[in-house]
């Protein structure tokens, strides 16, 4: 089989060096070799030594090359990228893409492309990098009713919550921020990561391969974690939880609900033991239980090692018949995405109030005449004569704790802004 | 498709339940519906209502069956199941089994019959239940070298371990065994599980298909649980490890290493966090980086999750080359597995002493004759007029430790045996 590399940036250069480094290694598991036929990039990339492997500066040139069995989009992005997997696709040549917002934005129109085409587009790098996260969902468990997952799939919110919990230094999310772009996990503009664009794009795709539904990511809701306190991580901890920024998606009897925010996991759960710019993804299913997936998100090595597998999976088997998104296209089914006011999860609550008398009195009745109940409560000092009342209540519908949030919000002995964090009940 | 089952067991009525279960979503995910043709099983199972499925009292019927084309090996053992599964490949049918002693003793007998007969022999299931290991490694991981893995592979010697754990009850290993037993996790005769051999089974097919070399079951080094203490495990606490079985797999400079021993791990590893009957196994490889897959390793309906798989995958890909081992038979590599005193690892060593003037010395100064080099030594008093000195020593050669504590127990002050739990440093 010969590929061809579309861009030349980290992950394409991981790639060809990966496809060079392990070639006797990968013949060895292919009984086959793996030729790059091309590169299409607009430069070259240090760390690559493309020697006699032609190169061009028109990435457009690789996908009609008749050189070329599998394409290799690596360039990023939904403008040019997108244009390229249509043309390679209609020349008859497998697609493998490392583009998640790509594939949850366009994801659709590509699959039917393709399956019109009879060839395969694979993405497994484009979630979670070195994990093999969409192999385990549309192949591993494809044996199961998937009920719910939930993930750790953006390092760098992961990197910055977890620094942010390092004990007695009471990092603000903006220091860490800093220290994360110095060191290179964060982008100047960190949005697309810090806000859950990012792992909306991935959670979009995760939930599609988990429930057999089309790609959705306008239906997501979507909460980041620049509010998130250190004193927030801290009484957290001191209830027992810690602070991920989870993407969740599950069944529920409202439909399918599709959410990425920060939420408090009980310290003993597995995911709140990913720590750094590592990612981690819990699946809970009928006949499997709870597993769990855990690796590097990000990197040219990790991004590397599922684009190549994408490749080993095409060569062994170039006319496979599992479908793009897991369930055949005539299957998927139209379930509705619940909109985040019809959830339902326990909330981790924390009002600065004055402190005088009564004021816990009317706080806990206001949650009381919501039908809100407490599974338990701290309150601490804070600044002057502020306390900070800091609760985690039980299951409660999340339009009950809005009413109850306003009402809270309004009352005279409250300052700033009443702070909700979610939290994850992750079912057996 | 069209399945028949051997065995009517646990895992068998699992396989039977779920398939049926799941109809429609695995119709959805395959295009296709699967039928179970026959069941052969001495005695019917009081969970499974066979409704019109054609049951037999002789298993050979089902491999010779011209309405089946996957055979299920689900009776376990190795006599009666090896001879089921050579007459179903002889039969031109696909097999999938979940009998790890069978694969780990006779594997590469019957992939060389069922490569002659081009079908597929697929045992997802025989490792870690319903954690989708194999399909990881063979295929999630294809395109990295992989350099070692880890894992905790029992769950009975895993819920042993951490029940011994609990704080402030100080149980006993045979205590804990008892319960275990009564709880149904552990057999009248634990040998198995809590020798290592079950885990010896598992980790002689995943190091097969980590780097390619032919089954060697009769190399691997087994250790098992028996001797942990309660107060060894509270030592290792405060030295900052906790105890676990782990099979362990690495290429080293001497070959291939394979070795199930109780071993201690840093308390901020992933495996340290597993508990219970559960499993979970780490693979350190060269692009991916470290992975790690966590989930339940026993039971119906986690086994019969990775049974349905690898019938989805036969169904999808009926023409699969992916070679059973991962690597295409003329590849497998004539590896040496390095016998035990050859590796090089860090150790606990517990020794109880009389406590009296001058024995540290005499203890430290042996170590130094070895080159041993202490890392943290704790000491405690034990009974009475005895001490128990505890320490982790750096990296040492395994021929060295055992010289090193030959000598130890020869010395006059020495009380009991001196124990020794190898120390697992898992590479980045």
């Amino acid at each position: 089989m010969r590929v061809g590399i579309c861009g030349l940036g980290t992950v394409a250069s991981g790639v060809f060096n990966l496809l060079e480094r392990n070639a006797g290694e990968i013949s060895r598991k292919t009984g086959t070799s793996i030729k790059v036929a091309q590169i299409g990039a607009r430069r070259d990339h240090p760390d690559v030594n493309s020697g006699d492997t032609p190169v061009t500066r028109n990435l457009f040139d690789v996908v009609s090359n008749p050189d070329v069995d599998i394409v290799l989009e690596l360039i990023g992005g939904t403008d040019t990228a997108l244009e390229l997997v249509k043309q390679a696709i209609s020349h008859g040549k497998h697609v493998v893409t490392a583009n998640k917002a790509m594939i949850a934005l366009h994801g659709d129109e590509l699959f039917s492309l393709a399956a019109e085409k009879g060839v395969q587009v694979r993405y497994e790098a484009a979630i979670a990098g070195g994990i093999p996260i969409v192999k385990a969902i549309r192949e591993g468990l494809a044996g199961n009713e998937i009920n719910w997952l939930a993930g750790i799939i953006n390092g760098t919110s992961n990197f910055i919550l977890t620094e942010m919990e390092r004990p007695g230094l009471n990092l603000s999310f903006a220091a860490v921020l800093e220290e994360a772009q110095r060191l290179g996990y964060a982008e100047a503009d960190p949005t697309f990561d810090v806000e859950g664009i990012d792992a909306a794009h991935k959670l979009t795709i995760l939930s599609s391969i988990a429930f057999g539904i089309p790609l959705q990511f306008d239906a997501m809701f979507t909460e980041g974690i620049s509010r998130i306190t250190a004193e927030d991580i801290r009484y957290a901890d001191e209830l027992g939880y810690r602070i991920r920024h989870l993407g969740i998606t599950r069944k529920s009897s409202h439909g399918i609900e599709l959410r990425v925010h920060p939420t408090l996991i009980r310290k003993d759960e597995m995911l709140a033991q990913v720590s750094g710019v590592m990612n981690a993804v819990m699946v809970g299913s009928d006949a499997a239980g709870r597993t769990l997936y855990y690796g590097a998100g990000a990197g040219a090595g990790p991004t590397a090692s599922s684009v190549v597998a994408d490749i080993i999976d095409i060569v062994r088997n170039p006319t496979s018949s599992i479908p793009n998104l897991g369930f055949v296209p005539e299957s998927l089914a139209d379930l509705a995405i619940c909109p985040i006011a019809s959830i339902s999860c326990p909330v981790y609550l924390k009002v600065l109030v004055q402190d005088r008398p009564g004021v816990m009195a009317r706080l806990t009745s206001i949650l009381g005449d919501h039908d809100i109940s407490i599974e338990s409560l701290i309150q601490k000092d804070a600044h002057g004569a502020d306390a900070a009342i800091v609760m985690i209540t039980d299951d409660a519908p999340e339009h009950a704790i809005n009413e109850a949030m306003l009402e809270i919000q309004s009352l005279a002995a409250v300052r700033g802004e009443v702070m909700r964090i979610r939290v994850a009940e992750l079912a057996e």
